[in-house]
């Protein structure tokens, strides 16, 4: 989920052209943060989901997957 | 923002009749953990918010709101 998770924020990142670094700045996180988020190595809690939602101009919710392993549908 | 997150998962919580005990056994948390996250008292991480998920029957999307303050509609 994580990965899936990563995976989102890259895909959208990339779709807007922006860099690991632009984004970082636009959430006011940490560039080598984004990067290990793309990974799926992180565990990314509320506060972050959202401060990276905003800054890839998209819903917190278009970042997340149903119910997770349970629900493969989406 | 972790605020109605919180309220969100008590209200699916109380619907469905559950105590925080019944809901921690099923996320596999603790009671007062819940406790504190329905209290906005925690930045919740994504293995958790789907864990709460789960443990409720609803999508992870389902807890969380739309792009957070800049989006009030939802």
């Amino acid at each position: 989920m994580l990965r899936t998770f990563g995976d989102r924020v890259r895909r959208l990142r990339e779709n807007r052209g922006l860099s690991q670094e632009a984004l970082a700045d636009r959430a006011r996180l940490h560039r080598t943060y984004i990067g290990s988020v793309e990974r799926g190595e992180r565990n990314v809690a509320l506060l972050n989901i959202y401060a990276l939602a905003s800054a890839l101009g998209v819903d917190a919710t278009d970042l997340l997957t149903g119910r997770g392993p349970r629900s493969g549908q989406r």
